[in-house]
């Protein structure tokens, strides 16, 4: 088959079609001919050095995908069935080997294309707002990177939960974007003190950000407040008063989603489906695709999401 | 009635038995004609300046007390009830003003002093490694400071869960005591490279030093670990690294529970009563009560437990 391989380590950018070897099949995995791969943020992390897969999974880039059963395995899963899959590697390819629970229908409505860019961003904002913070309806959700991939559809989940949503995002463009997609405050995070403005009054934050945002989301959060980091794109360390956590009974988490255990993300994907999927279908949270491109222009794609010029998602095309 | 006074407030030893108003009640309190009152560290840092009363509550000092019941207010509790009560303040006095739903009964086999000193450490234990971070059999919990009176509490809940515990104590004889407790692994940590031995290896971590051992915290702690501050003994300030949050996928929380809402004091006193007075009743469970002084003796008690030679409760008989 053909997959994306970086030909050099030191070049983020050295992303090439060639040929491979297809996929073997470990107990309990199906082999999926992909249609189209989503591209994320992990992805170029990954091209740089910087996100190396776990071990014992796929070296090839790619956390999502859509396809066609091609051999069902051991499982009791039928070859040609479509579904899109959750993967911790190897979406970037002609051929996945995907773990049974980690895969998904079709959502109603949807193109193989569009699923193929959906899956990562639904199961991250699901396990972080939906199973770990539990966000309810009238609570105030703070998203950082409001127009991003994460961030358009964490906007949408939690106007979808009832929450009053607040976001940052660094043009006006971007937060015009945010509004459309349901957003109630709106912070250009160049020119407003969102920190001071929002001051103990949120109660769930999912950032993207990391050190530098940490005193001003301290700041931001409510008693009882959730801090939730996904991402350290500003930077890994800062302070942090304890003291402050005390008196405010705040609670500060970082989770990743493609390191966990197979069946913690069969979990994560069950739980995605159930409560997820029905939103997609009924058009309550929609996916934005910005673009798509051919799968031979991995680079480019990377290129484009790099620039931070990009509202939504990119998607690679076999 | 007489309560302690503290006369001057640079001074956190002016504490002085004076007369003073008994307290009024409000809707849904009782009155309690105390016996005996627990010292706690909380006390210590009130008379230093440094943790006033919540707004509303009483400025005397004292978390916890039994005694009777001298005056029902307009609840259904009947006059020469024996309970003993988890305050916001108001404890180092002939009587208190308590919400009902803060009462909890006197253990079976506790005197009415044995159980003025086990309602607030019962609590606050109970609270964090129950309620919160929900240890369960099998699992690691670190406990620091584990010869004081929550520490001391933590290990022996932690025994009656399942769990293999491991204490930090700053000597041979407070190991030996925690030892004797039921801890599992011993570390003094003047000597002991705690966080090195117990790498990756700790599920949760109970702690009251605060700053100084927060990056130790984050290394002793397993894939999925509950770090839980209630205190900052040692400083509130670290440096945190967030990635390191994430690749663990680690919760980070600071909590207290004299600021918290009645309502939530009253969910917790009563999941203390179901979960733990069994325990203290069965003897799984030991109070250990280090001398009990006369009330007027408040601030020779304050001393001694800031001499950090006391191992278990001090108690003040009015």
């Amino acid at each position: 088959m053909h997959a994306i391989v970086q030909t050099d380590p030191h070049n983020n950018r050295a992303l090439e079609l060639q040929k491979v070897d297809v996929p073997q099949l470990k107990p309990g995995e199906v082999l999926v001919k992909i249609h189209a791969a989503g591209v994320n943020r992990a992805d170029l992390n990954q091209a740089a050095g910087n996100y190396p897969p776990p071990p014992g999974e796929s070296d090839i880039i790619g956390l999502e995908c859509a396809g066609v059963i091609a051999d069902p395995g051991d499982t009791q899963r039928t070859t040609g069935e479509e579904v899109c899959c959750l993967l911790a590697g190897g979406a970037y390819a002609e051929y996945a080997a995907v773990p049974e629970g980690q895969l998904l229908p079709i959502p109603d409505g949807y193109s193989l294309t569009e699923a193929a860019a959906v899956v990562e961003v639904a199961c991250t904002v699901w396990n972080n707002l939906g199973q770990i913070a539990k966000i309810s309806a009238g609570q105030r959700v703070l998203i950082h990177g409001g127009a991003g991939g994460i961030g358009s559809f964490a906007i949408q989940l939690a106007k979808a939960q009832g929450c009053e949503v607040a976001v940052t995002a660094g043009s006006a463009e971007k937060l015009e974007y945010c509004r459309k997609l349901g957003a109630d405050m709106l912070f250009n995070y160049r020119q407003d003190d969102w920190s001071k403005e929002l001051k103990n009054s949120v109660d769930t934050i999912l950032d993207v950000v990391g050190g530098p945002y940490l005193e001003g989301n301290i700041r931001a959060l409510a008693p009882e407040g959730n801090l939730i980091t996904i991402a350290v794109q500003g930077g890994r360390k800062a302070e942090v008063n304890l003291g402050l956590l005390m008196m405010k009974r705040l609670t500060i988490r970082g989770t990743t989603l493609r390191s966990r255990p197979r069946k913690d993300k069969a979990a994560i994907v069950a739980s995605t489906l159930e409560h997820v999927w029905p939103l997609l279908a009924n058009g309550s949270i929609k996916n934005h695709i910005h673009a798509t491109l051919p799968l031979a222009e991995a680079a480019r794609a990377h290129e484009l999401l790099d620039s931070g010029e990009v509202s939504g998602k990119l998607v690679l095309e076999v």
